[in-house]
């Protein structure tokens, strides 16, 4: 491709239509993970606690959120904190614990990477890849997830809009990965009740640009527990295609976004208002429907 | 009241609750209008064009958003706009074409007032008062407000904080009208594929902090008509107790906001999927359940 | 002037060029208040208290100001506060301390106007009528303010654009008055660390795009005093034509605003470091040069 | 240090007080480089090209930046863009010119790095190491810099606040390196009429919470050409240890940043009216005193 002399870094407007645009691929992207498509119809749950603190936190929890129909089992080994005298994650270690996770449950794991040099083992571990919102601009990181032969769960920044954010998920697929999934998790704004502003409407305006599955991650948008099931609702009733929630089986002693985690059981209760509107809307939770109950 | 030292324009904390405050009003206010509850457990939709442009067009506009189901009629007389050369609005000609339009259909009126000095005689015409965005912090308005025999439906500032907001509303609710209706309709933010960033969480928050009722304001939230009914029916979801939506009989020939104003046809598909999500979560679509079709 | 259909709140981009457009006005808007030029070179200095708390509070604070350099008292009768608990200001009684405080001290005062019925009553008393940042939109007070005989101290809303800000003011212009000064007082951010963030590169943007004065308020824009006299200098630095300070005899008393007005020492001290700052880009504080020691 | 339970991503209160606050660290930090001190109470300058894009481009604009005055040449060989169709930088060819460059004009380089990989061969070439925006919150990025022997120049995230930003800096320190200068760039805001919203105020508010030196970045900071000199000048006055600015030899033919980049005659202008500031605030460009002219 031709070098443009580009005055800002502003996105250019003269390129012919980007990977990641609608116009460019006019089916909608499915993604399949062992037999559960994300984008093709249904919504799939992605649930788990914010990091992997112990094999116990882990393994408790995932047979729990496992039994209540999750599709997904998410978990943090390497975790991005604001102070670095917050827990930073178990790294390795957490990996396994993942893996013998998904042994015992059969859940597909997602976990989060943070630096190009652990692109390989992270990969090796896991089904899906986390890149998170503090790192939708590093950019190293994402050409290396375009090499990646997993497909990449890529939240938006908490101050990107919606065409930085799409042009930041071509790098991935200009690296030859078309496997992404997008995912809204709240934006900055001057509001304090929420933890972040969730963006509700970036879930259609997103479908209408691109073809690739979007997501919506209520736990992070909110900050706090008792919105989440109101709004992972509502993130159904605008078209996404699936919804990421932290589950602890114990939030008030987690070592990190214990407020905003999901017991177990308000999991579970989550999981059944969903279903009902899933169903208003002509849809299913992925699980219900596939799975031997 | 004793005077209190204030070191900043911030929200004292030391005082007893405000009148706003769930915990001084345990019952969620419900507020009557002809016979049709705001708040009472059942959504109502207020439907109307932007501004009242001529005797046609508003006629023609409420014949058909009543005859969709629609329980009151919004439309503006006196227009709050951005440059002075855009058009200002009828005045008490258009006033008086919305009385017309309420004889004709039945519907009770709902139209801003940005004056002190118009209060009385809005307060003649309309059936409930709209306080816009803009005049959130218009101290002197919310005053005449609380004075005001007739509901006032008071729209979020768009650069607002949802205690900022309780407490500008507590301006009229201190003056002796406990008859407030919120509504959240956008909150300003760097992202600009929408107009505004529609907050839904704030709907949730509001109602766990006052007995006020909540609607939302989707066409300005998001300034786009093909995102108004996908958003309408997610505020259904966040527990919104009614909705208000731009409805125009020829939007492309709207004199404002024709760009986020529904087709009366789409206003009557908008309808038909939010009685479906209200059915979903137990609840009616006011209309519906009380009126002969 | 024709109608025009406008499809949004935008700002027409179609129309002759505005009124408060420097392409329109070549020369730079001088306004002359009792032989204080503003806008002319120099630089003028408003100072005093947040709120007129007393007659004492106010002549020995005007007092204090005046004997320190500045050219205009400013002080509220009429107080836009975040909550109806806070001091609401002392209304008339007010508006003639601050007229005995200009018999006192020679200066001419500023002081705000809220309400549309009272612009005649603050226009007989005041030099120069504010209308604060909560009123950017009130488009009747500014039809108001249009009509009037004094200049106008327009202070930017702090979530209006620079471009909005403008098109407010030109209803002022399009009504009649051209006497308007422009003020940059702070932006809302996500920043918690001071109470707006100072937006100083509007000062230069404001003087490209028209020929109307442009002033800063440290006070409100940081929101702590001791950033108050830092962001001054930076003012002056910027290009602006003048300072608008919050000044109080006993600050730590203060019914409002109490921890970003200056005690009197602390102004004089910032006169002092404005002066070198003036002069070192070839300016001067208006007082300095005209009055007599 | 204990694991601490931390329910958000908040900033811990109960910490021990941080290596970056200044109740810490009572005297200001001083980074030497090569003779030049950054934090000593004089103004350095670095300047040079937003990225290195040939070796011609690089010398011509080093050598007059050099002439002008400036202590520092900055030049990015690895540039993080926004999209994957824009130029993205020379690699290490650009940090061969960056070294030819210094050994031709003497001054020491500041170049970013995005990877943890390129860490080592950054910090062979160059003399300061550049931590751009978009990874203020790259942690394992800023856990190499801490083990690194090179001075860090790390700026401020478009969407931090002031505490995320120092507690990322600390993240440096804690991992050994105390070199660490600040950088202000502009932050994220609705405003569009410049490019980022510079927050001046944020200078002497971290000048107070910590002793590490802090520079302006008034190029990102506006994004236009015109407005970098007033807001360096600005910079310098609300005290500031030095400026960081785009020149490029042929702005209009940049491959990036173009429009806010210093024609090299611009360049010596900003320098000849930054130092009658500095001399009026008592202060001194930094070569103006210690180089022979």
């Amino acid at each position: 491709m031709k070098l443009k002399k580009d005055d800002s870094e502003g996105i250019p407007n003269d390129l012919p239509s980007n990977l990641v645009d609608r116009d460019n691929t006019k089916v909608d992207t499915v993604i399949n993970v062992n037999g559960i498509n994300i984008g093709g119809g249904d919504i799939v749950v992605i649930a788990g606690p914010c990091a992997v603190e112990s094999r116990d936190q882990l393994l408790d929890t995932a047979r729990q959120v496992s039994g209540y129909g999750a599709n997904f089992l998410r978990g943090g080994a390497f975790k991005p904190r604001t102070s670095p005298y917050s827990f930073q994650g178990l790294g390795e270690e957490g990996l396994q614990y993942l893996s013998e996770a998904r042994e015992l449950t059969g859940l597909p794991i997602v976990t989060e990477v943070m630096d190009t040099r652990e692109m390989e083992m992270v990969c090796d571990y896991t089904d899906i890849i986390q890149i998170g919102s503090r790192n939708m601009h590093n950019f190293p990181l994402l050409k290396e997830a375009g090499k990646c032969r997993k497909p990449i769960l890529f939240k938006r920044g908490l101050m990107a809009t919606i065409d930085e954010y799409l042009m930041a998920a071509e790098y991935i697929l200009k690296g030859g990965n078309d496997q992404v999934i997008l995912c809204e998790r709240g934006i900055r704004t001057f509001e304090t009740s929420t933890r972040n502003t969730l963006d509700l409407s970036a879930v259609p305006v997103l479908k209408q640009k691109t073809h690739l599955p979007v997501i919506v991650d209520p736990s992070h948008g909110t900050g706090h527990r008792w919105l989440v099931p109101i709004m992972a609702k509502a993130a159904v009733v605008v078209g996404a295609d699936g919804i990421m929630v932290e589950v602890h089986n114990h939030p008030e002693e987690a070592l990190s976004d214990g407020m905003q985690s999901l017991y177990p059981e308000g999991f579970a209760q989550m999981m059944k208002e969903m279903e009902i509107l899933a169903h208003a809307i002509g849809k299913e939770i992925f699980h219900l429907k596939h799975q031997p109950a």
